[in-house]
């Protein structure tokens, strides 16, 4: 993933001058903290990316690219106060390390920061368009996260409903941020909707991925418990589709099973056992597989140039990644 | 209050046709659940009146004024999880109802949807200066939320230290829906900058009084407990003053008492009887004044008009409340 550090390093160093207040400490303190521990800022690079296609330099989204980048570190401390999840890339989540006062007041704030970012696009962009596309993202956002919630409590959650579901919590954000580096090359309505489609294809291939990853990946590269989307008897994509072809009795089974949460190692076994007889992994591959080619040959009505070739790039590494 | 009634009638009837989505349920239904309980919709009424006294027909704002009302929202939503207040205006509050995560998501979605309001706005209206305010004003807002959640913890908090919180937490969001009211007129930066101080001072002005009416209201008609926030060890107008004009002795007191929240009943009456020793309340209700009649000079400033007849109305029924 050579090709990938210096949009990566532009990504750092940007936030590394972001220049939040040092007061209120207990405000800006763990806004601080999440974005130094740095994933792999997908997004942002993304919405560099979706500006270079278009022919425009890439510094033009820097505002809209940090901004994706704070939006998506204000969900992931939100998110973490919903999922009760205790770390989050190997650091105590902001809730653990502060409380949940501060951890909703910091995320809140953050999302206020994403909005201020965007007043700092050059004034020949068309700061409405940007600015709909961007609060469209997280509305979509907010409602897949809803319904990803919602799961929880349902025995019964169709493909059609999961995909919904993904649209809003993984898609919606990645094709924003291509979105917006079209937005900001100044390009046409086709070219930034084609924008789009390639970043929903990301997504939600990224998405199903990630739920193939957690019973295929080794669990310390990934960095997660083998199993662990069974254990907490998540809706994942290879669960709704078991649940959709197994037998009425098996059906019935798995959801007495998920309902018990976590789930004991026998029912996790059992679990992987439906998932090999209606062979879910085989489809997830291959629907993943679909929708990376899809954005592939969305990316292919660009005209060539060294961004075109980054994002193909790019996409070839999620593609591969096995963690 | 009768002169209010047809501003109040068109927020709530603009309100009821907001249309929120059906679904994801668990997301809009909390919403809906706080904006029925209906508070005074003083901040979308200010709105209002910012564009009338600027000559223009008031409908011109109506996105803004929802804008500043679903914003104010969702600031109750999530200040009540972190205050672990149980009700707001006589119904349990929307984390009891439901649950602290759905109290949290909701509250983003409803933030989300003040930003969409904006965009209704008519063309015509200076979109990115009506952005920077609005986002701005919640900028602050969050700001003097954590002031405030800071101030728990310590035992010195000195009387400007208190004007900075009050003038982020309360007075940011009065100030900027008059100015958005000026925005949506298309009048000038410098009216805009009065109406932003009409705001701020009767923010101010709003806030010593409400700290002063926990001691001083009927308790059954303020609707809250009365001395709650003494009870609650709460760093007040009332309380930074006698904090700075007591001696060492009864400091001591004081800050020893203000960590065994919530105070003893012979507490609460020692500490008003330092209230009285030191004038605090006269000098409450002496800032109070002088706020309120720094907003009402300013509307002085403005052209002779039925809306700004309104608007010194509506000082003078939030002057003279006792609730």
């Amino acid at each position: 993933m050579n090709f990938l550090k210096p949009y990566a390093s532009l990504i750092e160093s940007e936030l590394q001058s972001l220049d939040l207040p040092e007061s209120p400490f207990s405000l800006y303190e763990p806004q601080r903290y999440i974005l130094q521990n740095s994933g792999k800022r997908i997004r942002p690079i993304l919405s560099l990316l979706g500006c270079g296609v278009c022919g425009a330099p890439i510094e033009k989204v820097i505002p809209a690219a940090l901004a994706v980048e704070l939006l998506h570190n204000f969900t992931l401390m939100h998110d973490d106060i919903m999922d009760q999840a205790e770390s989050r890339r190997g650091l105590p989540a902001v809730h653990v390390k502060w409380d949940v006062s501060t951890a909703i007041l910091s995320g809140d704030s953050m999302f206020v920061q994403a909005f201020l970012q965007l007043h700092k696009l050059d004034n020949d962009i068309d700061f409405k368009w940007m600015h709909e596309v961007f609060t469209d993202s997280i509305n979509r956002v907010c409602e897949g996260q809803a319904l990803d919630m919602e799961f929880e409590g349902k025995t019964e959650v169709s493909v059609d409903e999961y995909l919904k579901m993904i649209s809003g919590k993984t898609s919606a954000l990645t094709s924003a941020s291509l979105k917006l580096g079209g937005i900001a090359a100044g390009t046409s309505k086709d070219k930034v909707n084609r924008l789009g489609i390639i970043g929903h294809s990301l997504g939600v291939a990224f998405q199903i991925q990630d739920d193939l990853l957690d019973v295929t990946a080794d669990a310390e590269k990934f960095g997660k418990r083998s199993a662990g989307d069974i254990y907490e008897g998540k809706k994942t994509f290879l669960m709704v589709h078991t649940l959709e072809r197994c037998t009425l009795q098996e059906k019935n089974w798995l959801q007495e099973a998920l309902k018990n949460r976590p789930l004991s190692d026998n029912s996790v076994k059992a679990v992987i056992k439906l998932f090999d007889k209606y062979g879910v992994i085989e489809t997830a591959i291959e629907q993943m597989e679909h929708y990376y080619k899809e954005a592939e040959n969305e990316v292919e009505t660009f005209d060539d140039s060294n961004y075109k070739a980054d994002l193909m790039n790019l996409i070839k590494f999620l593609k591969n990644r096995d963690y």
